[in-house]
């Protein structure tokens, strides 16, 4: 039979764990079966086995490794990452990387410009705080707007110029990028940093070939950009790209000179179809993150009531939570707050109250949903980390 | 041209912004300009003839109205609610019920079964404080650790029998309700409260009569357990379900006593598209929920991408968000952080820095995904109120 998770009970009260929670004393107290329901969980040794590969990937190649923390917005996982030899992190938003730089994460990208005058004045702040940060551009009239209220600060900005190679943000390459990138360098306040290239089309290609064809054509002309500023006479310091799903595809390109991948230190589902170098599951990293629930309900005898639905796992994509430790159990949605199991072909017995592991099916909008992630190996809880930049999508 | 969001801009720098906000003063300062997007924006006329209607609405029916909480998650909301005649709010789980309970939120329903000794002392601990409080219940081991929990406390819980007349929790209706209910009045520290029977599967079925039909097929059973429950001398107080969809079909079922509908409040574009009795779109409620949004690139002249993707929208149902005040732009998920308007067919000119308001799909999982909800009266931001059960899905 499948074990189900049964760790052994403590018999604390909860106004035991709610002070334990409060105070962050939970290492030798708490176990899985303490923790209320949806919770989200952190498997500490397959993380670390994750992170040790990515970073033993990009040292092997002399390349950076700058994380995307929106995939994790927890200031404690960034910090984890810079000590096993990441170079900093990458942040989507500026409210983010407020939230990162105010507990001491360093190297900060900020990957989508930074428009508007009030974002600005943030960015500015930040820049103040920790001069290590790099902000994306991709229009003039935002890269003079940045200039002036550097001016203003007696500060410099490091910029990146953010190339059209994928399907959302950036100016396009070549001519386009070459005209920006000059205004750049001719503006007193900014400092040019180097091109982010990132072809967020590639990721999740199934099927290792293929995968490499769509990155490889994706970033041809970033790497002819690159070619084209030096051959003007402008140094390009970086070529920041990639993701999970690329990793070991970008980096074997001449040009790139970091990469800035999210999931890996997670994985979900939606990244375990897409194939490796080797077969069919992507079997690269680890999946670390699941999600904890509990049977709430057993309205007949093939059909039990989980509570985690909409507001526990996100659903963007066109797979379902998949149990951990039992076979056959198939959920369907149930809703905002619920999930259905089938249970016909259920490898072991499923009753009210007992509670159950889902890996999710995307890992960085589903993060995103909780406050707080619980770090386990075993049955015990390690560590409490706070999702500081939760929400923090401005 | 349609108009866009260009409201008289105030020149406030982004310090002075940030200590309005912590503060709470905003009232009289703030306009739609000032905010820091993606925002998530509440229209107060349209929010309070929302409710003014359903409360005129029960009214009218000697109806009890208890608004779903879980949609806005907000004290403040479910505060209004009752000061404009509600009988209290409904939460989805424990942790959300906790927090509006603290809040000074009476009346509560705790609509998920409470399952295991730290939830049930967590209902035991809410119940001291806020002992109108009702729970549902739908397992007798369930019903009997409840009594056990409230005997020692010396209190008397408040239960409610669940009927799976869905395709979520329950107990089956007529010959296992009745004897749970037995079970229930025969326990020294329960009180029966009545029936809920929330038929989900019906609230978005697209046409009124189909969706009369398959809300009047669901609730009969609960019409039969309620008329088996006092055949045999069990009073039944409350029969209570219903949801924003099916609110003038249940609301004329004779039996039903109270309505529990969340949505109404906000609306959505799920919503809008099921017709109402008396034609194709549903324009009983109007939409006072949205998202204010900021152009933050524009690779080509018919692409922009806005600051706004999967963690700003949730996106479990078929549906893009839709532009409001400008016709013909197309929205396309653009990841987690950003989404892709085709400009193609736009009535006017869209361009970087361009603040445009978008309709959700999904109100409930959107709301859940921010912090705090701006009310405006127009351009003006009268208050900012705190999701404060936000990610209280335990």
């Amino acid at each position: 039979m499948a074990a189900r998770l049964t760790s052994k009970k403590r018999g604390y009260r909860w106004v035991e764990i709610e002070k334990m929670l409060a105070r962050g004393e939970v290492r030798g107290k708490l176990t899985r079966d303490d923790l209320p329901t949806p919770a989200l969980l952190l498997d500490l040794d397959a993380f670390s086995f994750n992170v040790a590969k990515m970073v033993r990937h990009c040292k092997d190649r002399h390349l950076a490794l700058r994380p995307h923390g929106k995939s994790h917005k927890c200031p404690e996982i960034a910090k984890a990452l810079v000590r096993a030899g990441a170079a900093g992190a990458c942040t989507a938003k500026i409210s983010e990387a407020e939230v990162f730089a105010a507990d001491g994460v360093p190297g900060l990208l900020v990957t989508t410009a930074v428009i508007g005058k009030h974002k600005i004045e943030r960015a500015v702040r930040l820049a103040k705080r920790s001069p290590d940060t790099m902000f994306v551009v991709d229009d003039a009239h935002n890269v003079r707007d940045l200039n002036d209220a550097a001016r203003a600060a007696r500060i410099t900005l490091n910029v990146v110029v953010d190339l059209h190679v994928g399907k959302k943000t950036g100016i396009q390459p070549c001519l386009p990028a070459l005209g920006l990138v000059r205004l750049v360098t001719s503006l007193p306040n900014l400092r040019f940093a180097g091109i982010q290239a990132y072809a967020g089309q590639a990721s999740h290609v199934v099927g290792f070939a293929e995968r490499k064809k769509v990155s490889r054509e994706a970033l041809r002309p970033a790497l002819e950009t690159r070619w084209l500023f030096e051959k003007n006479g402008i140094q390009c310091p970086m070529l920041t790209g990639a993701s999970t799903g690329t990793y070991n595809i970008d980096s074997g390109i001449q040009g790139i000179t970091e990469l800035q991948p999210g999931s890996f230190i997670f994985m979900d589902i939606d990244y375990n179809r897409i194939g490796s170098r080797n077969g069919a599951v992507y079997t690269d990293f680890r999946n670390s993150l699941s999600v904890l629930t509990t049977v709430v309900s057993k309205p007949s005898i093939a059909l039990a009531i989980i509570d985690a639905g909409y507001k526990a796992f996100a659903t963007d994509r066109p797979f379902v939570p998949e149990a951990k430790g039992i076979e056959g159990v198939v959920y369907s949605w149930g809703g905002d707050e619920h999930g259905r199991l089938d249970l016909t072909k259920s490898s072991a017995e499923v009753n009210l109250g007992d509670r159950l592991e889902f890996i999710v099916p995307h890992c960085d909008p589903s993060v995103n949903l909780y406050d707080r992630i619980y770090c386990l190996r075993g049955d015990n809880v390690e560590a409490v980390w706070t999702i500081a930049a939760r929400g923090m999508s401005q």
